[in-house]
């Protein structure tokens, strides 16, 4: 037998839960965004008979961003989905939550927060390194050339801010959600 | 008046204050030493008439990773020194919280926890630029010239990221401290 609490939530309790819900959501949105985003951005430029072309694979911090916002956006429709379920099951403002499944929401959400901004923080100095260069690195401005493509990539990481940002919001309600069944 | 929630805890609270005040004391020791591996990092390098002097102001990530290993190394001694203090007035067994100072110290916790983060995963990017270099963009590999300052810029990046995993558990255990008070 699994250890069920059981108990009548009030008003707070649903918002938190509806909440949660939302966040959710837009996570999911915001994270499949930006990884269409970077991985649709492409420009082809042309050095006198050379044709160069710059995708999201040439540098490897934006291939991380691609595969953390593809993970992020997986994981939270599977949470949203939960979200729903428990709160259809629920039935009006009953809260029905068991311990090993909020540590397992707990856990999810603390690597998926973690690890989002970990990527975000990569990509966003790479993508300053691109546009501002390193003069005492002697490493180019490669914006300078490539500037329909920097833009995306811009959008790309603003998008993953905001879902980064988010995914702390609703971690952060998960440690709130599990840490008060103990007491 | 402030509410005070006073009750004795068992031998699981006490252990957690140990290892609090134990995590928080590594933090300050290994913060300190990334930032201090960091600004005294200097290598000079001789081609033909030209001196070149590599230092981590050269790139803005590791000043970024300066400043926030000093902030996460003050932050933490203050932390430590409110452990001891909540400790020696506690007094053996009993514990003394508040909820006003529970929520100060989760929010500066998380704060810290996810600038950390961030910080040193933009550090460890700019890094992996100049170890590996990155030939679709010309950015040539700075490490091969100045190869012992990348060593102790290594050095720091792996300390600094010992002091961000420990600042994560710590976060977490003043999220446990903080929403327990709520039931």
């Amino acid at each position: 037998m699994r250890p069920v609490a059981v108990y009548h939530g009030g008003v707070f309790d649903r918002r938190i839960r509806v909440a949660e819900l939302i966040f959710r959501f837009l996570i999911s949105a915001a994270a499949l965004l930006a990884a269409l985003l970077l991985v649709t951005d492409t420009q082809v430029k042309q050095i006198f008979t050379i044709q160069k072309k710059a995708k999201f694979t040439d540098m490897k911090s934006l291939v991380i961003l691609v595969v953390v916002n593809g993970m992020g956006a997986a994981y939270s429709v599977v949470q949203t989905i939960r979200c729903v379920v428990s709160m259809l099951r629920g039935g009006g403002s009953i809260v029905l939550f068991n311990k090993p499944l909020a540590w397992l929401v707990f856990c999810g959400d603390q690597v998926m927060a973690y690890v989002m901004v970990g990527a975000t923080g990569a990509a966003a100095q790479s993508a300053a390194f691109a546009k501002l260069g390193e003069p005492q690195l002697q490493w180019m401005k490669v914006c300078d050339m490539y500037d329909s493509f920097c833009t995306q990539v811009g959008e790309a990481i603003a998008t993953s801010v905001f879902a980064t940002a988010t995914t702390i919001i609703v971690s952060l309600i998960s440690a709130f959600t599990l840490f008060r069944l103990y007491h």
